[in-house]
């Protein structure tokens, strides 16, 4: 069993360790061979290193192997650390030593040196393989980035952590668009949103958080939407509106912030020059962005809901910063949104876009019974599914507020990739249910 | 709106704050009116606070109230703080204004003061108001130090975070006890584990974890058991079992640590000295708890899984410490265990107990493609419908190894808690789709 503890990885490897031996364990990336000397190029998960294999220089045998390998064995290798002025590191390796752990097919489907770029769907077909490009390599330790900073940030401001069922009785939102599970011969669905319950809970913790996966069975065809994605939900309780969104401006830029601070070789391979957006972020009414559009001839009305294109012409004015537009007209949203006590027929309900994307949704909720029984019956429901959740709020309801920011749009947008399947492990869309 | 910028919550105050305006939000713990005074207890997210309303030095109508006060009311209070001998934060507060935000109904159906303890069913029923109780407060508190705990390792160990799909096409370990999904017409399931996934992921980024959320179909009937739990996986390229089970170990040890450091208040209401378990874990052969309790009379052979009888009489020789019990029989362990090489009828597996349960379970996978297919076939599958996953075997698999623990099993045990659905929000059984 080749377990290495003495291992080296790559991002390890320094001029100052010129001379040193070091193990080494990882991929052959790429091979190149001209005949008394051979480059292999060893990748592991922190990054990348030449071993340099000359005739004469080191045992016959390793010359032999080293001539034998192809693209994606796996090797262990031991050797010396040499210092030189041309390899990207500032050093090369001379191995002793080259044990192949694990061969693989000459023929791989997908070249991940990244010299023969394929289309979204082979890569996402061979995704294993696909995720060993450099491009994805810093995808998704951003990810693993921004999903800490998230964390941190809201564990600094008093949240709690929390895990909702995802398996549920009743609808969300509604009912339409749920995936049905057979659960012991009973109906039941996959959670789209972990809303009610979480609006329960912060009628306990005050102020919880949870990042989970959320199913929504709708028929899209768009770069934009999955039928499976993580959703970063919080809820708060004594906070409106207005408080959820500064709280989520404060969360956007610590996340560009970090990003920019912790990852710049990540963004240095995907190109991205980030800018961290600004506070305080623009706000726009609802009614401000349908009069911008009526004013260049765009046919649209209030109350009708904003599409892409919409979007795309609005976000021409703010450009790359991240923008709200709040008021939403109160039948637009979920029945659980408050609307305005001046004028019933808005509400206290945001959007956070990035250029036409909307990344996150939110909202002042109602925590009055008999309004969101009525809420719930305005629009078409029938508050007797929802018996279980409205009990609750006869018990001391806060009034509370919250929002739920998509981690995979915020992703996309931030890293300026052109399909959210681009920043998914594995993209669950309508016809994708594998690999 | 009763947004409250300048709250204050209860934790925060002290006796030095003597004389000072405080506002406080939260919710009527108890009410005691002695006529000429009125203690009212008011409960936030951090603790609880003692309010006195004595006639004479209040403006009556605080008193007036405080006296039409009853249990769940959410209120906020503007008082000043005084130090007091007999209060138990050693401070009491005394408002001179109280509004009642949120009037709960005057008859609660579950005691949160815990003067009247409710069973289990009737906790479960109304959750949100049970998990208002201190004993709960406490185990959620917890468990969030938990999950903070476990990640901030990993990422230090250089782990990288990941997502995984929940809905899947393939069965993970065999196809019986699966949740059925309609999927746009398709059959689909809802993940056992993220054990294929995760597999993969480590021929990508070595070492990868998800903490999520994972479902089995099986008709269980125990306080064990739960049809929907959180999932704690790790994989690991370039290891072995016993490098995961000395990672396990560590992680142990360092959550029994954190918790019996930072959440002292919580432990002392939930009545537990923590002891920190002691590295190395003792380690068991399967093979030895069968000869021991063959030598015990009781009626079983090597092969017979181990039941939570055989677990109870064998931990009584253990106590209370967490202890492995490893090399299983390779038939009792699902297709991808790796097998022993000088013995293949034992495979390199192991079990975390504490006590008599279960909390992780993990091993050596197979990496090798040809064997990882005879295994299939040899535990009646068929390989046809893992071809997704194998194909990746061809292209540079590294021996790898991983676990998967069960957070509420081990906050149940290391809380002593009687029932896993204690230590669960919204426990999902058989029975219990709802809340």
């Amino acid at each position: 069993m080749p377990v290495c503890r003495s291992r080296v990885f790559t991002s390890q490897l320094s001029p100052e360790m010129d001379g040193r031996v070091v193990h080494l364990l990882g991929w052959v990336h790429d091979v190149r061979d001209l005949g008394k000397i051979v480059f292999v190029l060893l990748r592991d998960k922190e990054g990348i290193v030449q071993l340099t294999i000359k005739a004469g220089s080191v045992p016959s045998e390793v010359l032999e192997i080293a001539k034998s390998l192809s693209r994606e064995d796996v090797i262990h290798v031991e050797g010396v650390v040499k210092k030189s002025q041309i390899a990207k590191l500032g050093i090369e390796v001379i191995p002793y030593k080259i044990e192949v752990i694990s061969k693989s097919d000459r023929v791989v489907p997908i070249d991940i040196t990244g010299k023969t770029p394929a289309d979204l769907n082979t890569r996402l077909k061979y995704r294993v393989l696909d995720l060993r490009r450099a491009e994805n390599w810093a995808i998704f330790r951003i990810q693993h980035a921004v999903l800490q900073v998230i964390r941190s940030f809201l564990v600094e401001r008093g949240f709690i952590e929390v895990f909702t069922p995802k398996i549920i009785a009743t609808a969300t939102e509604g009912g339409a668009n749920l995936f049905r599970v057979d659960y012991f011969g009973k109906v039941a669905y996959l959670a789209q949103s972990p809303q009610l319950y979480k609006e329960q809970l912060c009628a306990v913790f005050e102020r919880v958080f949870e990042i989970a996966p959320a199913f929504r069975a709708e028929k899209h065809d768009t770069n934009y939407h999955l039928n499976e994605f993580i959703s970063v939900d919080i809820e708060m309780a004594f906070a409106d509106m207005f408080d959820v969104m500064e709280l989520l401006e404060d969360l956007i830029v610590e996340i560009y912030r970090s990003v920019k601070d912790r990852c710049r070789r990540e963004l240095q391979v995907l190109g991205i020059d980030l800018r961290v957006p600004e506070k305080p972020f623009p706000r726009f009414k609802y009614s401000e962005v349908i009069d911008y559009l009526v004013e260049r001839g765009i046919e649209v009305k209030w109350g009708d809901d904003l599409s892409t294109y919409h979007l795309k012409v609005f976000s021409e004015r703010v450009g790359q910063q991240p923008y709200f537009i709040y008021y939403w007209p109160t039948a637009l949203r979920p029945f659980y949104t408050k609307p305005c006590d001046d004028n019933p027929e808005e509400s206290e309900s945001f959007d956070l876009n990035i250029e036409w994307l909307e990344v996150a949704s939110g909202g002042t909720r109602i925590h009055d019974k008999d309004l969101l029984e009525r809420r719930i019956r305005e629009q078409g429901l029938d508050p007797q599914s929802f018996s279980s959740h409205l009990q609750f709020f006869k018990y001391g309801m806060p009034p509370h507020a919250g929002w739920g920011l998509g981690l995979s749009r915020l992703l996309m947008m931030m890293l300026r990739r052109k399909d959210i399947r681009e920043v998914v492990l594995y993209p669950r869309d309508r016809y994708r249910l594998e690999p």
